[in-house]
Formats: C-alpha cells, sequence, structure tokens
C-alpha cells in the first residue's frame, strides 16, 4: 500500500463549519490562502490561449493538489476544458478519481520518469481511468517495464522526457542513447509510444516575453527533433509534442498560429502540440519576476501575523520586524525576487517583504525608506517565493472570495 | 481552536501493523528514517554533558516533535534526565501531555516571542503543565499579556529573549528598550519574569570546538548581563541563565565547571545556568560541518530510489542519476557542506550526494572520479542537510534498529 494510503484527511464539513464566512484577518496563523477569482481567472486565460492556438492544455496539478483546483483548472469558465492532467505522485491521481468518474478527467500521466519499486502501484492504478501514461528516459526503465509486463500481462503507454537543457530529468535528442529508447520501445509489444515530453524548467529565470518565447521555440523544437527520429523508426507512430513550463506556456498565448510556430521552426511540426503547466493557476514571485505575470495576478498567499519589532536592526530605518511564519510554512526555496514572501495587503505595508527565515519564524525588512512598523498583532497577506514549494507545506488551504472564506481545499499529501 | 485540531494523526497500530519488521530496503520511497540507537545515545551524551556541568539541560523537540522522541531526549539512559521542554508550536506542546501525566514534563517554554492572536490559547493551554513558560522580547507584548491578564484574571511567567547577534528574535542587553521591558515586567504583578533565554543562531557556522566554545561563553555573558540589569531594578528575583544551540550545547560537554565559565567571563554568574539543545538528537550535515559531530552520529536519514541516470552530464564523470525525492522530501535549507543530502548507505554509493532538488526529484553527483553509477532501483539511506526541515515534510517516522522497523513516531504538525 502506498504510504498515501494511511494519511487520514482532514474533515472538510468539519473546516467549513469553524472557518466559513470569516474574514481572513480572524484566521489563525501562520494559513495557506487562494484567491478563488483570481485562480480562476489564471487558470481561464491559460485554456484560451490554448483554444487560441488550437492544442490541447494538459494541466500539471502538483503546485496544490486539491480537487476542487483540478477542477478549475480544467475548466476554468467553461469555454475551453481539459480532460489530461500531469501528476507528480500517485496520491494526487486517486485523489482526481472522483473526477475520472464524472468524465471530467479522461488521461493521467505521472510525470517523473519510473520507479522500480512503484510497478506494482502503477499497474493496479491504470485500471482506474480510460488512459493512463508513464514517464520513462533511461532503457533501464524500459526494460523494467517489459519485464513487469510479461510477468503479470499488463501493458504501458509512455512519454520519453527530453532534457533540452533544464538537466533535470530527461534524454538530449539527437543522440545514440535516445535512439535506442525508441528502437526497444518499438520492439516491444506491451509499451506503446505516446510522445516527447519537454519542460525548460530553466525558462524560470526568463526575465522578459522574449527570453520565454525563445525557450517556447526550443520546447518545441526539442520535442519535434526527437519525434522526427521516432518517426525514422516506425513511420506509423501518432506523436504528441508535449511542451511547457509556466512561463513558456504564458507567453504561448501571445502565439496566433502552429504556423507561426512552424516559421519559427523553420520546419514542420511531425506530431500534435500539447502544452502542459501548472504553477500559472497560483503563480508566485518566480514568476512574478519572468515579466509575465502581475504581483496582483497571484493568487496564492501565506497569512502571518507580526510578533515583534527591532528598531535600527539591519540597514534600512526603521529596522526589522518578525512574523509567526518561517521556513516551514513559506519554504526555503528562493528565486531571483529577493526573500521569501513580499506582503500585499494591508497595503499600506507593501514596503516590507520576508528577508529571512527560520524554521517557525521569519523576518521582515524594509524594501525602502518609506517603510513604518507594522502594529504588533497585524495579520499580514504576504504572496509567498514559489507556490509549490509552500502549498506543500499545508494541510489545507482556506478558499477566500472578496476577503471571506467560501471554502477550504484538501490537498493529497505524501507520496 | 488551533488549526492542529483538525489535523487527524495516522493510526500508529495500522502503520506498524503494516511496516513493523519490515527491512529498509522494503520501506517504500520517499521516507524518513531515524536509527533509534544513535538517536538514543546523541540524547545521552547531551544529558550526561549537562550532569557532568552540575546545570539543568531544557529539551528542545522541535526538530522531530514526536511523543517518543522527548521521551528518550529528556531520559537518555536513564542516568540523568530532564523535565523541561522548549516547543516551537502549541501542538508540540499538547502532544507532550502524557509525559505530563506521567510526571515526566513539568516545565514548558513556548519559545517563540508571543502573538497577541494567540493569548486565549496559551491562556486555555497553561492550567495543563505545572509550568508554562512564554517568551518576550517587546513592550507590545508585555502590554498585550498585562491586559490579558487583567481581563481575564490569569498570571504569565515569562523568559525575555536576548539578540546576541544572530538577529532572528531579542533584544541586545545593556539598552534603554531592555531596560524598559524589564522595568514593565517588575512592576507587573500578572507578569513573573523567569530568566534570560539565548541562543546561538550563528553557531551553526562554527567550524571548530574553539569557535563553538567561543559563542557558548558568549551566550553565557549575554545572559548574565541581562541578568545583572534585572537584578539591579530587583534585587529579589531568582533568575535563569538558558543558554544553547546544538554546537555550543555539544561544547559545553568539554566544560568542566561552572568555575571555568565564571574564570572565562571574567565574573561571577548572577543567576542558574540551564542548557538548552534540540537539533543535537538527530543531527545532519549542518551539524556534521561543525566540526562536532561525525557523520556516523546523525540518525536522521531520507530513504529514496534511483529512478535514472544521465552518463557524461555535469561536470564530474560518470555523469548525474535522478532520485525520487525531491524539496519536499529534503526541504530546500542549505547549509556550509554542498547540496542536500549524503549518502551513507549502501557504503559502495557515498561517493554520490543529493547536489540538486525540484519539489519531488533529486539530482546525485559524484563527490569523487571513483563513483560509479548506482543501479536503477536501488534505495538510498542518505543524511539530510537540516534535520528540523526534512522532518517536518514527513507524516510519520520510521525507526530503525540494526537496519529493520522497530517502532513508528508521529510527529505534531501544524500549528
Amino acid at each position: 500500500m502506498l504510504p498515501h494510503s494511511h494519511y487520514i484527511v482532514p474533515d472538510k464539513a468539519r473546516l467549513l463549519d469553524e472557518f466559513k464566512n470569516l474574514k481572513v484577518s480572524d484566521l489563525p496563523v501562520p494559513s495557506l490562502l487562494i484567491d478563488k477569482k483570481k485562480f480562476i481567472n489564471n487558470s481561464t486565460r491559460m485554456l484560451s490561449g490554448a483554444k487560441a492556438l488550437g492544442v490541447n492544455f494538459r494541466v500539471h496539478i502538483k503546485t496544490h493538489k486539491a480537487l476542487e483546483g483540478v477542477r478549475i483548472q480544467l475548466q476554468g469558465d467553461g469555454s475551453y476544458t481539459s480532460d489530461k492532467i500531469v501528476v507528480s505522485t500517485l496520491p494526487e491521481a486517486y485523489m482526481v478519481l472522483p473526477l475520472v468518474d464524472e468524465g471530467i478527467v479522461k488521461d493521467i500521466l505521472y510525470g517523473l520518469p519510473v520507479s522500480k519499486s512503484m510497478l506494482p502501484e502503477f499497474a493496479r492504478f491504470q485500471s482506474s481511468v480510460p488512459s493512463f501514461k508513464l514517464m520513462v528516459d533511461n532503457i533501464s526503465q524500459v526494460n523494467a517495464l517489459k519485464e513487469y509486463a510479461a510477468e503479470n500481462g499488463c501493458k504501458w503507454t509512455v512519454y520519453v522526457k527530453i532534457d533540452m537543457g533544464t538537466h533535470r530529468a530527461g534524454l538530449e535528442e539527437n543522440t545514440e542513447r535516445l535512439h535506442s529508447l525508441i528502437r526497444e520501445i518499438s520492439s516491444t509489444t506491451t509499451i506503446i509510444l505516446h510522445g516527447f515530453y519537454c519542460h525548460a524548467g530553466h525558462s524560470y529565470d526568463a526575465r522578459s516575453g522574449d527570453d520565454a518565447k525563445a525557450l517556447l521555440v526550443s520546447e518545441i523544437k526539442h520535442a519535434n527533433l526527437a519525434a522526427k527520429q521516432a518517426l525514422a523508426v516506425d513511420p506509423n507512430l501518432q506523436l504528441q509534442l508535449s511542451v511547457g513550463a509556466t512561463p513558456t506556456a504564458h507567453i504561448s498565448q501571445q502565439v496566433k498560429s502552429i504556423q507561426e510556430i512552424e516559421d519559427a521552426l523553420g520546419e514542420k511540426l511531425v506530431g500534435d502540440l500539447e502544452l502542459h503547466a501548472g504553477n500559472y493557476s497560483c503563480c508566485d514571485l518566480q514568476q512574478v519576476a519572468t515579466g509575465l505575470v502581475d504581483l496582483e495576478d497571484v493568487s496564492i498567499y501565506v497569512l502571518a501575523e507580526v510578533i515583534s519589532e527591532y528598531p535600527g536592526r539591519g540597514n534600512i530605518p526603521p529596522g526589522e520586524q518578525l512574523i509567526n511564519a518561517g521556513g516551514i510554512a513559506f519554504s526555503k526555496d528562493t528565486g531571483p525576487l529577493p526573500g521569501y514572501g513580499r506582503i500585499v495587503a494591508p497595503v499600506e505595508h507593501r514596503e516590507w517583504h520576508v528577508a529571512r527565515v527560520s524554521q517557525e519564524h521569519g523576518v521582515l525588512q524594509p524594501l525602502s525608506q518609506r517603510a513604518h512598523f507594522i502594529p504588533y498583532g497585524t495579520k499580514l497577506v504576504i504572496v509567498p517565493q514559489h507556490a509549490c514549494m509552500t502549498a506543500s507545506n499545508h494541510a489545507w488551504y482556506y478558499v477566500i472570495e472578496n476577503d471571506i472564506v467560501t471554502d477550504v481545499w484538501i490537498p493529497a499529501k505524501l507520496w
């Protein structure tokens, strides 16, 4: 059994009973908040971009891992929908089964290269959903899948992950290693090659639309080159070119047609383009730093309380302040914008940011000389540096509309 | 109610039923492991040091937040015990109530400067334990405590936090702000000044016993100076000088007597010395970097599985490898030793370390040219960079003895 099966989720009804209709300033601290309207807007905008371009959009759900959020990511305002998701853990996949029953989710990709020890769990899960796909980037994984299939009479469908320079997971195209992987899959009846998957993780370093657009084109180019290699081995393959990261997916909204992409590539696409992304539904300081997202578009926040002040400490007057939220509430991920969080409310305290974090407390520093000390006991709404890592530290999220709690979302935890 | 009251802890009996007697290599991944024998040895050594010096030892429980771990920290091998703890959250305090009932815990200090919004929770909790103490470092907190006491007919006992240069929380001694805080507390019948609390957080940067010893002396000096100021206001005060961080607490084991400390200070102690620390029971790469802890003494590990390999990638042959544990399993905290984790078992793979982490996966790099690729599917036992931040990402820990699971500890989560 997955460890996750021993994790007992909090009771949503009880949480709603206690917290629904509370004002943000009456919530306990630290807490994680999601602004529902902004979350819907972010999701709708992304789906509309895919619609305009005439491509599928595969929703990554790892940022929030909450069923209600997946529904919004897939359906937006209803004008264009998707039924495909990527998960980063099996508990996320199990969580969406109610959406599978409703016909809203039809296709789940497990987005990490497949672990050997988890093959029985993957085999068990795949009958739960019309299409379940795995990720591979190494011949050892393919051999393990083949062996498992032979012993247990099952089949697998896979994407091959392409490394386009992020150097996380993936194979480089036009290499003998990719070629032999493709040949091995092609010669195996129990593994179906569905497409190639590119994620420009380094697009988080993009600082302009031009940067992001170049990376989007690069993602597509890498996937297309890999697909050409596969078609050389088996011309009958129907391949997906699945590309995206939040910055490149954002900039894809400015692309008008496949033709425009093919012009930029200087070649025809040999498979069906599919965009994927996840962070865009929440966004964070890292996304704001790309220049493609405004601070006002971010839909996720940490709520924290000012618990002390230190006049004269640090380099900028009036000094520093302490909040009761630290690395466990924010994560210790850093990004191009300094610190761990930017204060957005109350608006009169926007001159402060979270400069340092320990396990359970954080230190605020002024961003300018205009800052005044925030009174003891003030609750602050803070945009975190990294939405995914931050959300993972909270067992549920307070969903707010016009500063009032209207829902509570409970994420799929663990592994 | 605290949010924590909505967190439903996993069922220990069910976890034991499934995982007890499994070998480490049969556990799911990623997981958190604690080597019980090492945890006991680390705890016993610290208590013995306090005994030799003839001082109280106050156990910080924030690293693991698990009842079974608190019991070991307080009792070690039984030759010297403590009944005082520090917590970083109220859920940690609620968790130890069974030990209060047993008479094993008699004194709980809430170690963060007190939040205004939590005063009702503190008031509710304090009747549960013979002695409950709060931390203050600002006049606003003292005023809020005074006001609450007047309205609700209660009393508070406080430590004043002294900032000795870490610039996290605390007041500097010999300042007018500290002086007026002491005067205000002294003039208030509802607040009792119990002592001063120094934590040399920057002692994690110590690189030798001499560094750590200098910081220990400095901690005591700062606390003693503050106590002198308090005694000038009220000569009848019985004050605790509570000092420590894991490196300074470690080095205190080499101090033979209070006299030796007074000689180093060049003055008499005007209060009772009390040591405090927490991380020492587990330790981690940050503690190994101080030179006071050996890698073999660390009792906490992340278990992860090798899921891919990338020949030729990176700067050191044979390349890089992927594991299925990332920032969510390790935290993204960094330290003086590179990376996020050091592999300790299987021993033949110690030439690898966790160099980078994303949310759900990590990248291994070789530490030397002697490294060979680790076979796909191998499970690795990895010492994390920072025990506290790492433990907080796991809902339970597998406690191992001689490579076999003998217990499961379930920590107090949230706030």
